[in-house]
């Protein structure tokens, strides 16, 4: 452990003396990195999915799950996707340099400018994508980065990572502006948690485990994501057709995503006709369904337990509950919800006006899938995560969220009186 | 202490249920409050000046030093200063409301608007003046506070408190959107520190001490504000008479607020021209030198210790060091500072430049004293602190800072595909 520790800290510290060349060099030149990057993913290709092919043989023989087979899969086609965002990034407006101007009364002049925070951490599972996302994300907004993702990919990021090395380095920044940390195991994510002076911000982008461990553990500010305990409430003034298309679409086109839906509420005048309507469409496409007591009544099946409230399942799970009106379904999310994406069907104006003001969530959406919480579906362009805490950022992260600001204040000897 | 977290968090449910109400109101609500609020402090002025008499009596009585006792002090021109901040608060621009709305290729319309962040914490000191800035600037920005003033001030903090409550009922707003928690010992701080849930940011506002304790022990995310270890750096090619200006301004003016300089760098090529000018200025004003051995070396003295590089004397003591170079000025800084402000007095511009963008502090100044970090005197209306830390607001926070943001996005049931 110690010596992981003192090889994580050392990674740390080189990309601490690496930032500044990048914090300061221009947009134009970071723009040019990400060019080279998408450029040299293309030219890499084969390197690239053979490290992924590699790591797939490994994957299969440890008897990963289908699922988790599937987001550590790159093709050619995802791999293009990622050279596509790079390239797709250097369209986005550079978010560094001048905000405002001022010239105070006593002529000192104060410029405020969004600067890069520094040096951010990012610890991820096992998708190979992130580590192109997050490194493309940092150069564009003028971060370093040292990114530690899960063992499952480690040869396709380490990939990943050299080939981003050497864009950096065609372009005559240090290499060490983006770095991954060769320590799958809990140690080399739990080293980087505690650099505390080196590492500005920690980014933990995965599931509820890997962020809650991150949140409880780490020693340098954590910007938390991801999380999603999100509610669909059909409301009594619903169109029912649109309220099962929406049902359909945010528990079953990508269960395991945090901006699927997990619980359905259901406005107590619309339970007989919804509830068997929403059975058939969704145990039909292999969803269980667990219920309150007055939803077992009209449609039978599984007793959901209190916990199930709370429970974000990734999976082909709902919980469902009839309520008696819009303010008890909007209190009932403002307790178990994390504050990630909600949506209301209805028709009533005043109703989704009530919902949208009252639900303390980072997206509220009014007939509209939760599923859209996305960077690219805002479009945001690449994104970070869905951050669903309030300090700082809330939902979808783009490129703002890796900057800071910094007052500079200039004059001619000006002195407070 | 069961009994007193027991209250403090009836007071901060009692916030939380009060705040959707505050969140909700128009900013013409929220205004015409601080009016009532300004006027109701005017039309109080015995009331609560016979409060702070009795603290006063108090205090003196204790053997509070004459240092606290000023700040504890109301006048009839502290308050009439406290009500105008008010009336300034009026007639800045609502931080609450509609940010961008844009409407994607699939029709859904996003809409990102500003939001207050809901319950506010405030822990504080002796300064009265806390209490009624910080209610003004939570109704200003629709959140509701919860404060814990120390307990010098509290029958002023109970006064003042107790008149915004007047002037949030007079505009049909539960008085619960400001509450003041009556236990002035460590175990109401605390309690407040654990509030996670209920209450949404915690700001403490004072002393480092104070600070360091909210930082470490809160459960409930802090905004970190006020540590200053501000620097002066004395570039070769220094104005030395604005240099020695600066100096006195910054360091004698108020010696125990966050923005004064502790440090002072010198380069080596000035060292012998301006050391025995500021130490002529600074020794005549009562500050006690404490100085590298180089320093030693051409004005005598007593010699700074590794410790005093990192000290916040907050008092009349001055550390000073002789430097090679910018370079080493900027790594010293960069090492040793809070990250609050710093400043450097230079007649070459590119020395400017290279020292504004490589010195990691919130407010970096040219030619300017330290002095002026200040939401004033930076034209950004009331206080809340000085932020030295990265995530979410850097430097003197305003309005913005006591916000956060939400997106509701409307559609006609779009899903995604």
């Amino acid at each position: 452990m110690n010596e992981i520790c003192d090889q994580v800290k050392a990674l740390c510290q080189h990309a601490k003396s690496a930032a500044p060349a990048l914090a300061s060099a221009a947009g134009e030149i970071r723009n040019n990195v990400l060019a080279s990057f998408a450029a040299l993913l293309r030219q890499n290709q084969q390197r690239i999915l053979l490290a992924n092919e590699a790591d797939m043989t490994a994957a299969r023989e440890s008897g990963l799950s289908d699922a988790m087979m599937d987001r550590l899969l790159l093709t050619p086609a995802r791999l293009e996707d990622i050279a596509a965002a790079m390239e797709a990034l250097v369209m986005q407006e550079d978010p560094i340099g001048l905000g405002t101007v001022r010239t105070r009364p006593n002529g000192m002049e104060i410029k405020r400018i969004r600067v890069p925070l520094g040096v951010v951490g990012v610890i991820f599972e096992s998708r190979p994508n992130v580590s192109a996302d997050i490194a493309g994300l940092c150069i564009k907004s003028g971060n370093a980065a040292v990114l530690r993702g899960g063992k499952e990919a480690i040869r396709s990021n380490t990939a990943i990572v050299e080939i981003v090395r050497e864009a950096l380095s065609a372009h005559g920044l240090p290499a060490d502006c983006v770095s991954l940390i060769p320590f799958t195991d809990r140690a080399g994510a739990q080293a980087l948690m505690e650099m505390r002076g080196l590492v500005d911000v920690l980014i933990p982008r995965g599931g509820k485990g890997l962020i809650q461990n991150v949140v409880e553990n780490a020693k340098v500010p954590v910007i938390e994501t991801g999380a999603g305990n999100c509610h669909l409430y059909i409301h009594r003034d619903a169109d029912a057709d649109m309220a099962v298309s929406i049902a359909i679409n945010a528990k079953t086109s990508r269960p395991s995503v945090c901006n699927a839906i997990e619980t359905i509420l259901v406005h107590q005048d619309m339970a007989d006709l919804i509830l068997p309507r929403l059975q058939e469409a969704l145990e039909s496409r292999g969803v269980e369904l667990r219920c309150c007591p007055r939803t077992l009544a009209v449609i039978g099946g599984k007793a959901a337990k209190e916990a199930d409230w709370a429970t974000e399942y990734d999976d082909l799970i709902a919980a469902v509950k009839i309520v008696d009106s819009l303010e008890e379904a909007v209190a009932h999310i403002n307790r178990y919800s994390t504050g990630h994406s909600e949506t209301i069907v209805t028709k009533n104006t005043a109703a989704a006006s009530y919902f949208t003001g009252a639900v303390d969530s980072a997206c509220v959406y009014v007939n509209v899938s939760t599923r859209f919480t996305d960077g690219g579906c805002f479009g945001l362009g690449a994104e970070v995560g869905i951050a669903t805490q309030k300090l700082h950022a809330r939902g979808p992260l783009g490129l703002a969220a890796l900057t800071t600001e910094k007052y500079i204040i200039t004059g001619d000897g000006q002195i407070r009186i």
